[in-house]
């Protein structure tokens, strides 16, 4: 099964595209889609569409899986995020794709079987699975990859975890 | 010069489209799209985005104009409306209009001529200057319509509201 996992932001959406099979993991693909402050927000939507929508193409994933916005950031953020998610859930969407989501806490114990680890325990697990040679930076691209590992791992329940 | 108005929202988003030509408005357009909370999120927004894409082909405005969200709604409201959001602007974007926003306050300025006018004047003077028989409902294509009209009374200094 492969799996974009995806962690979205307006200036740097974190991407990692996985591979599990047989209890096995492979990175097929993981880096960021950046986009300059200097751009308008329709540009870097734009920018960010087609760049996500040429992954897709490239890798065709059965699932993408974004993490949950956090709740407890300011509504001016969670604005500016959120564009940047519906663009990539739409993406998903326009290629009938099923998108899923999990929430921090589910990562962590989805990753380290642990849902009060430490980000640095995530990474190394993430590193460790994928057989990177480091953690992959920025944290949003490790966080993507985390994201997607979580969803592989839960794929006994993953109706449950259909974006609501 | 034709303008879309749109009001951004998951669950109704309003959208009003009109024509303004020496100094005269016509409404070409009102209504809302409307996705059920029994659907997915990407579900959702793929309809939103397709409905948005088949108002821009049939209207061709030249410019998408939205309204500047509330910051002070809370974070899981302002994710929710930002996805929506980015998708409506992503529609623009992929078509090459241009996208302009305003405020509540320029917007009640930009129609009624008086930013803390309430929103009933603001619905009045919209069923006016359009010519309507009654004031649109819901609220949400009432607001619509207001901020494409705000952009129209704005034109000339269009380039100082573009979206950042």
């Amino acid at each position: 099964m492969i799996i974009l996992g995806i962690d979205p932001g307006i200036a740097t959406m974190g991407c990692g595209v996985i591979r599990y099979k047989g209890n096995r993991f492979e990175a097929l693909y993981y880096g960021a889609i950046r986009t300059s402050s200097s751009m308008t927000t329709d540009q870097r939507l734009k920018i960010i569409y087609e760049e996500l929508n040429a992954l897709i193409d490239a890798y065709q994933p059965e699932a993408v899986v974004v993490e949950e916005l956090f709740f407890n950031t300011n509504a001016k953020t969670a604005i500016v995020v959120g564009q940047a998610r519906g663009v990539a859930v739409l993406a998903a969407a326009n290629r009938s794709i099923e998108v899923f989501e999990y929430t921090p806490l589910q990562v962590k114990q989805g990753v380290v079987g642990y849902g009060r680890a430490e980000k640095a325990q995530v990474q190394i697990m993430i590193k460790t699975l994928l057989n990177l040679e480091k953690v992959p930076k920025p944290d949003d691209v490790a966080d993507a990859l985390a994201v997607a590992v979580c969803h592989a791992h839960s794929g006994n329940f993953k109706n449950m975890f259909k974006i609501k």
